[in-house]
């Protein structure tokens, strides 16, 4: 069981990612679900994603963008659910502190498709330090892309 | 000395990344300089593009994007520069094969700035793979972010 | 069902692996199993494999190794896997181009243990270039390190 | 200049690294030099390091060590330099924290020679990690390989 503070913070940083974050808007970027097992994070099909017009697939730096999305999130879970006696104050000051310190994408296929989702796994929880692997599929569970991200989260 | 084919070659993929990929138009990425000696990729700051509204710091997947754009700007002028006999149907075939096949971005600094400038090198010169390293930098020389990409050329 | 062609080529490539590469003997690496569904290569702790005496734990670079030497027969087992139709000497000849291009390896707990066992799974399956995530575990089970390797095939 | 203490620091580690580290010993890897500046670490081929018997070279994993090697006491040599005011006991205890959190390595030539040498950059310089790109040469000056790590420093 989550407590309420952890659940209101997850709420309020979704909040935040989904709609206050002006290239999350400009991607359309959408957190579809976020709690303390994990996050998912969509990204629709729309032209102006698009890398390669011959063949119609999205720019790899979206690809990077909703990874390192995703791997943020995923960490910031990590870090949430580690404790369960955290004061909103203590994970609102966690969250200042919150940025990729690296990340490693491969790209495993062509970005083809409407929809493409991220989901993520904190793969090392550190108190100051967490690494994350991330995935990104397509409607058809296509694997797109694979990534693993460092993370500041402290 | 280039030739009037190599020259043409990079100035097409210029034109092509300058102008008709549309992630590049939505980002407003600009090719500044591209010949067989490198790349000058810019991108100015705008609101759209920030991914921190209390800092207006740029948002990481700004940087990866332009990281990735350089990486693989710089590896295609590598593969151009290799041979001084390539016909022009032969490097538009090589571009339709060009493509990131993992990338390393290291985070360093915020992007703070007005004008974010990327450059890379070929460290592997492959006739079917490279790998480049790429830098990220602001209008005051601040070395924002590192890259180490591997793409796919033949 | 494996093509005898197939089973041998790995069965050959095993056993390189296992006897005749002068830095496998000195680290005592054993590949332990090697089919086209996967390999599991071992090292057992000895004193000198130790980074860090007060500690007493497995050196970094013994893990990158083995994560290193698991990419590159899980790469090439997903070659073999291609294809039944494969000679002996285009296998053969495959094997003398397969090389890591580049490698992440994560750092997730300290090696501590006396039996590390690594496994890996093809992400990326080329006809070039191949793409394979690895893992690290000790006989407890612990997850001791992670890794994403680029591989050349042919 | 360089304060006694730090310089002292430098010098208790380098002496630590160069004989009391158990696979340090096995490998023969020697650090010819190191202060606040930076570090050159050395390895000599010799027939126990060979990774592949017919082409006589470096075993990747042998590569692997050196970088890590060489990326932790830049990371280490950027902490010490970053401060004047250290005590002896304060760098005592942040060398017991040091460790390599995640690591890329890009191969870029096959390792032959008779002499690599590694060196290392700090491009982050934290309190709490740092982050560096380190390279290997041989002794024709040959860039064989090519690497990035995230260190723990605090």
């Amino acid at each position: 069981m989550t407590s309420s503070i952890q659940d209101q913070a997850l709420q309020q940083v979704a909040d935040i990612f989904d709609k206050h974050v002006p290239f999350h808007n400009l991607l359309g970027l959408d957190i579809k679900h976020y709690d303390i097992n994990g996050v998912e994070v969509v990204i629709k099909m729309k032209p102006e994603l698009i890398g390669n017009i011959h063949q119609n697939i999205l720019h790899g730096g979206v690809t990077a963008t909703l990874l390192d999305v995703v791997g943020g999130l995923t960490a910031f879970a990590g870090l949430v659910a580690s404790r369960d006696d955290w004061t909103m104050e203590e994970l609102q000051q966690r969250l200042t502190t919150l940025g990729t310190i690296d990340m490693r994408v491969d790209f495993l296929r062509p970005g083809r498709g409407e929809r493409f989702t991220g989901t993520g796994t904190v793969i090392r929880a550190g108190n100051r330090v967490s690494v994350c692997k991330m995935e990104l599929h397509n409607e058809l569970g296509t694997h797109i892309a694979f990534g693993t991200g460092t993370y500041m989260v402290g």
